[in-house]
Parts: structure tokens; sequence; C-alpha cells
């Protein structure tokens, strides 16, 4: 099939192509004298992207899913009480691995399309009077939903009830692209991964703690080897790393970094918010709801919801098959009720009036009620009128 | 600037990523055993993308404009008359270079937006009753109009006026997109480069002669040196040049010669038809005009007259600077009257939805009066209707 | 500093650079209808590597030192007894990871330079009539010291004893160079990295289970997650992964094995054997000794043992900071007594010469009392001899 | 075959992986608003490898073999005459290149092993009163038979004869890697290409010419079109060509510029000479001569000779098919008579010496009275002593 395929799903995003030029090397000796000059430097940039000067940043060779079971198992005992709404997929399976680790998970239902309810949870944390709640689990963007969740409200909530649980935030698909302060927000874990707002291949857990987080680590009793913070420490603080690194990685996350910060965390966090609010404007066009309820829009991905006659799956089967078009699922308690589009890392307006038309036509081909070039018209007058 | 180029040029066109991978290798020897294992296979295939049995196929380390001299430097001789008909910029150039290399020419104008006038040319080569003019120089695709001529019916003019002159034709960007038939139309030289329809960089001339023209090559007294057709045979014949190749430019062009003819060229003729077709479509529905005059729409690029009040490089301007679209701009005679959309090469829909929406909002930008969304609901329609 | 990088350490090795271009692809939707179609094939091709039918192979995006992990974890209880012998760094650090994750390690020393010892194992596994060692963990190839330990000879020795403990193998320097037969040796957990024989970068842990380890996986209640087994078995079977893969990394895989397999994994151990011989020729030659006591050279690192006078680690400083050849260090107890060539990987005659006429170099320069020249003589002399 | 491709051929040379990185882009126009951001600065360090500042460079999609064509063709007249030393293959085609071109070439035969007779060029120019000679085509390094010339002497000699003809100096294999000093040595054209010293594939023809050949250009009726000088002159100036350029080998050019200027071009030139000096020593310790006569040795490449008992190709047969080494063939009179080993470009000791151990066992193979490690223990010693 001719032509580049159009990558439109939350992650793994785009890659640009400097960064995959970058991890084009040959390899290396990660016990090299110069080693530490590459990496030295990433574990103090990460810094400027996760927001933190207090905080200590690491890359494990693993992925963002192991970056959920390092918080855990670091800074909690077996069997600590942790607190979690659960509003989508990637909160479900966070919650998931903390049960499967033995982990006393409380877990409320939220209604998908909504991120955490901010009373809720500050009463809850209110009535938990001796502190068994050890750890908050925030998912800060639920992929699945496309919905983004209020962290700062999340840290009022828990100041607001003097509770001192450990506050770990899944950022897999916001941090590097959406609003995230780490020590304003007084987050404890940071978890990240490399391929959505790092526009890396995926291979890389990219993790912050802070040092009430890394104080917890001494008096922690989890059985761990491969994740263990200490370990990291202990090779990091002279720049080296536990066990082999992929220095490709490190190197396209060196190139990656520079990208970003050239071009400014705020303007990241900017451009974002346009690239999302145009697909909103289209959605709104096509007479289409998101799934994501108001105040909860995420700005990295939106999950469209069909109507209530269609089934999304065919959405995406056409927009793959006939457009090349790839389109995130919805997934389990929506799988066929949204189709997603990633509008995350390495994109812009064209792209995604490129992505607009291509679901405008898998749309019209599967019988959607729309009229043509009108999410694109929508988009286009947004993105006319906001572009510098 | 976050996000790709998005490069809608008539040429470089969009390199597809198994090619430029395939040409990162190391350096070879390519005196070495193995080279003609690459080579003559490389050669053979290029006639299947000429579509001729009965010519030869000659790579040269230099660009289409190269391969315009090859032609005239090889099977004419000095001073010798060459008949050509100037309907836009390449035409023109290929005509000064022929001027340059001192030879006779006689250059009739065709309004720019019309091919070669078969009838005025039938008549002229009629005249001709002393075949003065030893050859037709034939611009298959001009680039700068975006007009394709009729090379059958130039054939068909020659045949009826029974004129034995040589007919080279400049497919630099019509080879390996649109239909080229060397042997069916009776081409003795057809020149082409790599930076078009075979989707590499610029570096190298692709061409091929008939057996007319190679005998031609023997009682030429050009005197040439590394354009040299002769050198080229003695050592292709073993699959060698006569001069350093570059050999990651081979290794790209054997991934591309697979990639074309693993698509058949058939389908690549067809889909560059309904790429075309689709941005034509996009045009009618703006309510502008293409430079093309009916019958000679080319279907690698659209040059799209703007409105008598309008600079077309302000909309070739904003859309680089403000959306980073790169579009062709007019050249010398259309200049600021035209822009130009490439539709050539590694390309689908989605891809050039993106560029016509892009488009829009660069026309919008500059006060043009159309309506958001218009020429894109006319591509999509055209694309979902002809789709497979 | 001019020319490259020559890369002798014991991993990661040299990657091929048709490996790297392979790897050098834009994202793609791991979700996607044909991911399954690169997958499916990956999990099976390793099988011919593992030399198993009746096994499953795995990949987890971690490592190798990880891949330890998922052996213990998954098929293991709590606190269960493993016997290990200590007879090199990375034996140690098994050790040290499975005492971190809480088992009962009866861990016994060995000379560093031997193997293990088949012997004292069949009569301490005798010894262990209610059989609570629930685990045998044998290092094949201990990079450290250039050792090989005799896994044939374990498995024989476990049924000599008639001991129902499972095997599991560190192969991460062995597997896919080194002769390894997982089925002929009734090997239950296979355990190996991506950036050794592989050739890759480090990010891969690849494994392969016994049905036995299987087995005893539904039945561990050892607290995992992010290195289920069970989660990868149910989504391996429809070809795909529980959480976000590299896909750069598995198209690199792929090419990796198809060269491998092209070779021929039988002439992957007699050319590994070709190397390391020549190596120790050098050595020989050199006066000098090896680590490893005769019977358990290693064909992918040889250790070579500095006279006493000396320290192994001013020559690698020099073959680094002088000549660009980057060596092994000598670990923790032979740390300045050792230097190590690695021979593992993508690797031929002429590079080793280059390594062993460099180390002559930075061992002239450190005044060993060697003959210049001598040790590539030896070398060349037996490659000479047995080159195909 | 396992293992890396050993490139000791005298060009292509071997690219180092961050300018391959660096070519492995995606396409883009040429003629946008910030291409003169990339060309332009590069036309200007072109200087710095020239050592020129009166001079202007010029970079054209071709072949260090159509540099010859440029000068002769934009600086000259038909007819004119040149005068030449022929002592070596590259000086015999350049000869044969001007032949083609229809000048009036004077060519005198100089033993091969010998460069440019000084005082009998000397004489002859005095001779040539009423300059008739227009210009004198010295090849610097005669890569056939690894022997240097000496250009400055040149220089002198056409001073001291008062001689107003231009020098055109063909550098292809020495500029970038040899001392080469345009405007101290009063060279009018300086014609080098891509695939040697800069370490580049090949494909771009690099030159730079005087201001006295460029007033020269004014004045030629030569006929030419590709390779104009003007034109190119025309479209530089504003940072331009005059048709489409390869942009990957333009950033490729970037990063081999940046390489070289951050080694320093004395830097350059000294570590070329000691990678010579060392094959030298090593030819010597063999009891092998080398094809260049005292004072004529080229520091690029070493041309072998063999006893007359053996036959050259048979060494460069084993080398290659053996050992996976790539060695320069004897061409045309000293066809089998001699093999050549390449130093140029990236490379350093430790490559060195693998090509020569693997030469020795090409040559041991093949029945040469050598002691093994002999070559490889001279240049051991003379590296270790000489290297920083």
């Amino acid at each position: 099939m001719a032509g580049r395929n159009h990558l439109f799903i939350p992650g793994p995003t785009n890659t640009p192509h400097e960064v995959l030029s970058a991890m084009h090397v040959p390899m290396e000796d990660h016990r090299s004298p110069i080693f530490p000059n590459l990496f030295k430097p990433l574990l103090e940039d990460l810094k400027k992207v996760f927001r933190t000067e207090a905080g200590q940043c690491f890359v494990f060779p693993a992925t963002g899913t192991a970056g959920w079971e390092v918080a855990l198992t670091n800074c909690l005992n077996p069997g600590d009480k942790v607190l979690i709404y659960r509003f989508g997929q990637f909160a479900h399976l966070w919650m998931d691995a903390a049960r499967k680790l033995g982990f006393d998970v409380e877990a409320h239902e939220v209604e998908w399309g909504k991120g955490i309810p901010l009373d809720a949870m500050e009463a809850r944390l209110k009535e938990d009077k001796n502190h068994e709640i050890k750890a908050v689990l925030a998912t800060h963007n639920e992929t699945s939903t496309g919905v983004t969740s209020d962290i700062a409200g999340v840290r009022k909530a828990m100041d607001a009830a003097g509770h001192p649980a450990l506050l770990f935030v899944d950022g897999v698909s916001s941090i590097a692209s959406l609003e995230f302060r780490m020590d304003d927000w007084g987050v404890d874990g940071a978890i990240s991964g490399s391929q959505k707002g790092f526009m890396l291949p995926a291979g890389a857990a990219i993790l912050a703690f802070s040092q009430k987080a890394l104080a917890a680590v001494e008096t922690s009793t989890f059985p761990r080897s491969f994740f263990s913070l200490k370990d990291q420490m202990n090779a990091n603080k002279d720049g080296y790393t536990p066990y082999t690194p992929s220095t490709p990685m490190l190197h396209g996350l060196r190139k990656a970094l520079d990208l970003l910060l050239e071009e400014g965390m705020d303007n990241v966090y900017a451009r974002h918010h346009r690239l999302g609010e145009g697909v909103r404007r289209a959605v709104a066009a096509w007479g289409l709801q998101i799934c994501a309820q108001p105040g909860f829009e995420s700005d990295t991905v939106t999950a469209i919801v069909v109507p209530a006659d269609k089934d999304a799956r065919h959405v995406i089967s056409t927009a793959y098959n006939k457009y090349n078009i790839s389109l995130g699922a919805g997934l389990t308690e929506v799988a066929g009720k949204v189709f997603r589009i990633g509008h995350i890392g390495d994109m812009n307006d064209v792209s995604l009036l490129g992505a607009i038309a291509g679901v405008e036509m898998a749309m019209l081909d599967n019988g959607f009620d729309i009229k043509p070039g009108s999410g694109v018209a929508a988009a286009i007058e947004y993105y006319r009128s906001t572009a510098k």
C-alpha cells in the first residue's frame, strides 16, 4: 500500500526523524568513562519535563506499565492499602497490577468519561483517620476515555484531608505533553513511558520520585530486584546503570529532550491544547459527542462516541484497511462505543486535518449521518485563528 | 516547529522509510565480484518501469537535468537541429540546455497550460522534407504548469510525417508515476531522475535508450566524457560502472523498484490518477481554475491559478511558515500566478487531504473567497467512491 | 577521535547494519490486525535458536537481568529454596536477585575460573531427599570469568540424583552464540537478552520455558504483574502483547533471527569456537593465562589474567583512550586482575585480529613483557588454517 | 557471512555513522526559504578544507570524474592545449577525458611509481614561449600507484617558467586527507569527490576555483550546460542550486565538515601520515616493496608490489572471499603486480592493524614468504610510539 501509515493512536506516537536517526548508532560500552557524559545530563534534564527540582528522575529499560510496579514495590510495604478511582481501562489495569502484587486495593468506580471525583476523595481521606491508606494512585490522563484528571485538585483534596499518603500519578499519556508540575502538585511518584509525549519507541519507563517517596524506599520490605530504585540510585549517582541500558534509547531520549526543551514545555502544553481543541471542534461539527464530560477533556487523545446504532470498530477497521489510518479502539467497557484519535507527541495541524478528513471518510463509508468536510472545516477555522 | 514537514512539491518527493533504510548502508567496493549482483538486476528491472524490452537502461550519478544532456550529446552531432515545443519552464530549460550545447534549436512557443500541439508538430515535420530535424525533444509532464503531453500522439505525428528524427522524452516527473510506454510509443531516449516517481533523493539520472538511439551513438562526434553512453555500456555489460557509483543510491533504487513492481505499474498509474483527480475536484469546489487546459491535466502535479487580485507566493509562504506545508511555486512566466501541489510518488489519500486542508487554510488566511472544508469535502467524496 | 570505536566487550555486542536499519522504522500500532504477522513468527523462530520444540518462547521489554526475575517469580513460590553455584559475578548477581526476592538461596562458592562442579552438585541433590530445592540456577556462560559450564552435565547430575527441581539457565551470553539445546538438556527456564548473541541493543529479555515450568506457573503464588508469564501467554496466543512492545526491537529481532538462521545455528556455534580459540592462541603466545581453567573456556568471552605486578585496568584504560578499543573490565573479585575480550555476536577474524593487535599495543604501553605481533601471529596461523 | 566487511579500498571510504545518520532525513524543498541556511555555510566551510580564502567552492551532484570535466569545459576553450604527466591510471583517465572532450593533450609518460617530474615540467613550460599550453593537469595523489606528487613544486616550476597556464589539480584522493593548500600553492582548479577524504558516499563533485579560473569562465566558449560554473554561481550566490541537489548528501557533508574541522585539518593530515607510515613499516617488515618510489609515498593509499612469481589478484581474492577484506586491485599496467591498501578517511590504528593482519593471512595463503605477525609487529611499534 503506497504512502505512509497515518498513526493516530494515543501511543506509540510518531517519532521525529531526528530522534530515529539519533538512535541509529553503533552499540557502545555502557561502562565506559564517557557514558556518564550522556546519562547524567539526561537525568537532570528530565527534571525540567517533570517540573521538579526536589525530585529525582529514573529511566528503567522497561515500559510505563512497569513504572506502576516500580512505584508500588519500592515505596510501599506488602499488603499496604492503596486508594484508586477506576474511571477507565488504564486506571483499571493499575488497580489490577496493585492487586496482583498483593496490595490492599480500595477501588472506587467512577463513570467512564469523568476523572477523579475530588470531593469524594477528600471525604474518603478524611474518613481514614488512622491513615491506613498509604498511597493514592491517580491516573492523570486516562487514555481509554480521553479524560484528564485534575492532579492539582487531588493534591488539594489530600492536603485538605491532612492525609500523609503518597501520591502516585500515572502520567504515561500526559507527561511531556500535558501540563504536569510535580513539585507544585506534590506528586511523590510520577510515572511515564517513552512512547507517548517523549516521542520515542516503547522500551523506557521514565519516572520521578519525591524525596518523601525515596525516604519510603528505605523502609519498604517489598521483595524487588530488577525494579529496585536503590540499585538505580547507587549506580546513577556516578552516571551509570545497575544493568545494561539501551544506549540507542538514551541517545533518542537526548534528542527528544532537546526538541521538547527547545520548544519549551509551556509551548508543548499549548500546542497539545490547540491540537485537541481542533479535534473537539470537528467532533462537534459532526454532531457527535466525546466520551469525556465537560471539564475532563484530554488534550492528548479524544474518544469519540458513535451513535447507538453504529459500531466504532467498523470505523477503525475502514480507516485502517481503506485509508491506512491507525485509530485507537475502544477498550473493554467502551469497546465498539468509541474510537479514539490520538493527538499527542510529534504532531501538527496538517497531520491532524488529514486524520479528521480520513475519519470523515471512514464514518461516511459506515453510514454515519455527517456532512463531508464539516469536521475539517470546523478544525480549519479553529487552527487558522489560533496559529502563530 | 513540532510535527513533520508536509512535502507537496512535485519533487523531490517523499521517500518511503523502507527506501531510506535501504540506503543506510556502509560503503562498499564497487569493483567487488558481488557488485554486479546488485547492479545488473537493477538495469533489467528498470526496463519494466520504462516499459521497454528492446531498449537499454542507464543510471548516471547525476540528475535528470544531466539526462537531457546525455541524450543530446551522445546521439546527436554538434549543431544538429532539434525541435522543441516550449510550453513551460522545464521545456524552456531543456531548450536552453540544447542551445548552450550548440545545437540548432527550433523552439515553438505554446501557451502555458497546453501540451505539445500534435497537428502543428505533424505539419512541421512534414515540411522538413530533408529531415534536417534530427531529434524531437518532448516534455512528457511539464512540472511547472501541471500539463501532460500526449507522447503516443507525438509518435503518431512523427510516423504520419514519415519523419526519422529521434524522439527524446523528458519523463522526469512522469516515469514511474504516469503511464509511460517506451516501446509502444517509439521513444528513443527517455529521461528520468531519481527524486520523482522513483521516490529517491536526487542524485541519479535514470535513462533508457532505444537501439536506434544507441546506433546513433556510434556515429556521434559530439565531445563528451562523463556522460558517455559508450563508457557506460562497456562497463555495464559486466555489471560495473565506468566510475564510482553511489552504492547507497543503488540500494535505494533496488528497494524503490521492489515497491513499484510489487504495486504493479498499472496500479501506480491508477493511483496517481486518483490522487490527481481528487485534487482537481477540490480546486473545482473552491471555484478556482487549474493551469492545465482540458485534456492536459497532469496526475502528478496540479498548478492552481489564483484570482487576478491575489499573489500565489503569499499562499505558498503562509503554507510554509504557518502550517509547515511545502508547495511548489509558480516559475518564471507563472510566478505569483499559480501555486502547485505535487501528488507524485509515495503518497496516499489522507496525506493529500491534509495538504488540501492546509492549502485551504493558507488561502483563507490570504483572503481567498472559498468555503472552508469545501475542497476537502469534494476530494473526500471522490476518494471514498473510488477507493478499493 | 577519527575512526570507529572497536567494541570488544562481551555485550552489548556489535549490531549488524542490517539490524540497525531494520529498527529504523516509524512507530506503528501494536494492536493492528497485521501486528501478529510480525510477532507470531518471531516467537516460533526463537524456538530454533533455543533448540526447543516443546517449550515456549517469550519476549519481555526489559533486559536479561529481568529474565532471571521472570523465571524465579513465575515458577516458584515465595521463600522456595534454590541452589546456585557462585563462580563469577553474574552468578553472584543472580544469587543476589534471588535473595532480594526472598527466596531461600543455597549458594556454594566455586573458584572463579571454574564452572558448576557437577559431582558436588549431584551429591548435594542426592542429599536433598525431601526435594526442598525447588530450582537449580545454572549460569551457562559466566561473562565475568570467561567460563562456560556444562549444562548437559548439570541435567545428567540432576537426573542421576532423581531430583525434580526446575533447571533455570542463565544463557544471556551463550544463547544464540554457544551451543545451547534446551530440549536435549532438559532446561526448564532459559534466559537470554537481546544485546549478546542476538546482536541487538539491550532492551529485550528473551526467554524460553518448558511445559514443566509453565505448569508451575499455575500454582505459583509469588506476587508479580509486569513479569507475569500468564499475561504474556494470554496475549501472545493471538499474536499480541499484554502492554506496549518496542516494535523497532521486534523488527530488529526479525532481521537478527534471519541472519542467525541463514547462517545456521551449528555454524554460529562453530564460528564462535574458532573466534575464541584464536584469542586463546594469542594469549598463549603472549605467555599469559586465561581466567578459565581447562575445560571451562568460553567461546564468547576470554578473561585474560595479567601478571601479578600489573593492573588490568591500565590495559583497559590505555586501550580505550589511546586506541579506541573497548575491552571488558574485571569485575569485583577479579577487578584489576583480568581484562576481557568479547568475541560474541557479529564478529569475524579480521575484527578480532585488530583487537588482538590493539591489546598488544596497550599491554606493551603498560610494560608487559610480550613480543609485539606474537599474539596476532598465533591467531593468524589458527584462523588461516581453519577458515573455510 | 557474519561480521562486517573490512573496507580498505582507497574509496569509497568508510562513512562515519554520524554522517550516515545525518543523511537519513526526509526529503525537503530545495527552494524553501531555509535551504540557504544549510547550503551557504557549506560552501564557506569547504574553503577551510581546500585552504582557500580567495577561491570559491562548488558542489555538483556528480562525481570526481565529472569534476575533471567541469574544470576543463568551463575554463578552457575548445581545442586548447593542456599538459599532463601520465604516471598512473587516474592521470591516464583524466588525459583520456581531456582527449574525448577534444582538447589538444600533451601527455608525457612517467614511470608508474613516480609523480610529476618537476624539472622536466619546468623545462617544458619554459620551452612553451607562446604559452600555447593553457592548463597544467596535475594529479595530486595518484590512487592507482599510491603516489603523491608535489603540487607546491608544480607551482614553483610554473612560476620559474613564468608560465600563465591554469593549474588544475586532481585532489580526489588527497583533499580532506592529505595536506592541500589551494591559495599557497596557486591552484586554479581543485577537484575532489565526496567518497574519499570527505567520507561520504559517491555522488558529489566538490570543487574549488581561483578567481583567475573564474575569470577564464567568462571567455570560454566550450559548450556546456549541466556542468556550467556560471549557472552554479548565479544560483549559489543566493544559497540555491541551478537544479535539484541531493539534500541528504548536503546534510552528510555538513556533518563530515563538522568532523573534519573539529579534528582540525592539520591533525587530519598528521593522522593520515601516521596511518600510512604504519602500513609502510609493515610492508618493509614483510620484505616487500611499495610501488611508490622514495619521496612519492602517499599517505592515503599504499600499492604493494608482489614478488614476480605471484599474482596480486590472488591476494585480493583470498582477502575478500576468505576474510571479508576489500582491497584495491592493481589497475591496467600494474594489474596483478600490486594490491592496494587504502588508509584514507574515517580510519584509525586498530582498523588498519586488522587490515594488515588480514593481508598477512591472504599472502600466507598464497604462498608468500613472509613471517606471520611481522607486518603487524612493525606497525604496532610505530603506532605505539607515535600515538598521542
